[in-house]
């Protein structure tokens, strides 16, 4: 067989009929648009496809045809070829070690961290996204891209870029994404459904936590928290956070933007968010947490006050 | 001379030496950075440019070099030939008839309205800013596209398209932002300072506003306003709130969403988007306003309370 690791994946995407496509545990955009992709794509090429996760999906995504489709992930599934998409490691995945040992497994992603567990590992780290390693899988193996498979690939290059936003967008995510515009993508209409589709009370909510942004270190240090009765207050949760912490960091100046929340009473988690030099992994992890340099994040009993002031003082090499 | 538009101006900016250009009122992203493409390309390509606005540019766009070169349109500057860009009608550039009736008037834009004002018009309704026709014409023409230039031409295809969001993003769009990537652009530090470097007092701004949104007819409308009390409370102006009305727009469910601003004591001016099918022009226009099918607004005497009530009204279609 060729060392062409493009055609190595197109010969049993071609060769074989049942598929099992496996995201991560709480899927994000890339996971879900990229197996969704491959799903859909293998569906309309002739073969049995399946697509699970280990849990369920946010209903942000529910504007997506295909994700009724989505199943949660038993480890009994019939598969001949097991692919999983944007998972670093095995673990992430849930599959059971049992349930894979005569499969064939195929491990498609662009982290960095990815430890090649499968039998083979299609895994570039400097794709923007799967979405984009899926797009060359097809495109390599003559397997038609159909406008509802553009979409969903859309969707995994739009989400993981930020909207064409974060360092990692490259010149070939722009000529994917051109190519899938070609295909029929809409991307208002992708677009909306992702950033402008907000539950009435996860704006409340953040307009409230807005009001608590306190800047320090003359704004490079910015503050944002939640407390327990501004959930109660806007009838949310934890769940409807998701990006909250990107406002603290938008704040100009900002060098590093922290979201605190008090998910239960006296129980702090904090985000952490660097825009460019500062590695607040390395803070997150004097706090017993981790992450990357411009992710990371930790948890702490203690109450909000004083989470901030240990925090105040733990990012004062901003001064 | 050739028939081809690009040829042609092409011609005169091969055999001219003297440039003006000129954005128009309140310049956006895309009067700024297409001005400023054409104003490096031409200053690179060894010819003598000016770049001029009837307004001063907002502090958003100090980040880039060139902003500092932006003059106030004096209609004396010496040129022999005058670029207009992003602007429909000749009004909006605030020439003088006078000072351009000796000179060549070169009339670059997107806008389906364009009255077509100069001696040559490269009018592109479909072309998704104006920073895409500049592209085109220096490609064409073969004056060197250096990473400067190719940055001036990312803002203003960033900040027309919104972040790539708009229904008037194309497949061209995209495939023109791969090859600015390829000259040397990062998308993350043009990105971060247009949409992640917001003043602090906006910030705060912002989150009182969202504590304001009242949602009418089953979400469909969404109203959000500012007070003259909330401007002092956050020491901020009518100059502060660009964007605001998007999110009212972004609840889920929203089809128009509206901000009302009390820019005067009992002087409010409405700004209405719709997200598809509503043509919020067409409502603007019952309270002698105007705009387009997607973006209106209107202004008139009276309490935040009572134009709320009659804004209520206008759209009772909705139920």
């Amino acid at each position: 067989m060729s060392e062409n690791i493009l055609e190595k994946v197109g010969y049993y995407l071609k060769n074989y009929n049942d598929f099992l496509i496996v995201g991560h545990k709480d899927p994000d955009g890339d996971a879900i648009g990229s197996s969704l992709a491959l799903y859909k794509a293998l569906s309309e090429f002739g073969k049995n496809a399946i697509v699970a996760n280990t849990s369920k999906i946010s209903d942000l995504y529910f504007f997506l045809d295909d994700t009724k489709n989505i199943k949660l992930l038993q480890n009994n599934e019939r598969a001949q070829v097991i692919i999983t998409v944007d998972s670093a490691d095995f673990e992430r995945t849930n599959l059971d070690k049992n349930y894979i040992k005569d499969k064939i497994l195929i491990n498609i992603d662009h982290h960095p961290t990815n430890t090649y567990f499968g039998n083979i590992n299609y895994v570039m780290s400097q794709a923007s996204a799967v979405g984009c390693l899926i797009y060359e899988i097809l495109k390599f193996n003559d397997i038609p891209i159909s406008s509802k498979t553009a979409e969903y690939l859309y969707l995994s290059i739009l989400t993981d870029t930020g909207s064409f936003r974060y360092s990692s967008t490259s010149s070939n995510a722009f000529r994917i994404a051109a190519e899938l515009i070609s295909l029929g993508v809409k991307p208002w209409k992708i677009a909306y459904n992702i950033y402008e589709s907000k539950k009435l009370t996860t704006l409340k909510l953040m307009g409230q936590a807005i009001n608590t942004i306190t800047t320090h270190y003359n704004n490079k240090l910015t503050i944002m928290y939640i407390t327990q009765n501004m959930y109660k207050d806007s009838n949310t949760t934890a769940d409807d956070t998701e990006g909250f912490v990107n406002i603290a960091r938008s704040v100009r100046g900002c060098e590093v933007g922290a979201l605190l929340r008090e998910d239960k009473p006296n129980y702090i988690k904090v985000s952490l968010r660097s825009k460019d030099e500062v590695d607040v992994s390395k803070i997150a992890l004097t706090f017993g947490g981790g992450g990357h340099k411009n992710a990371a994040g930790f948890e702490l009993t203690g109450s909000i006050e004083e989470i901030k002031e240990k925090l105040v003082q733990a990012f004062s090499f901003l001064k």
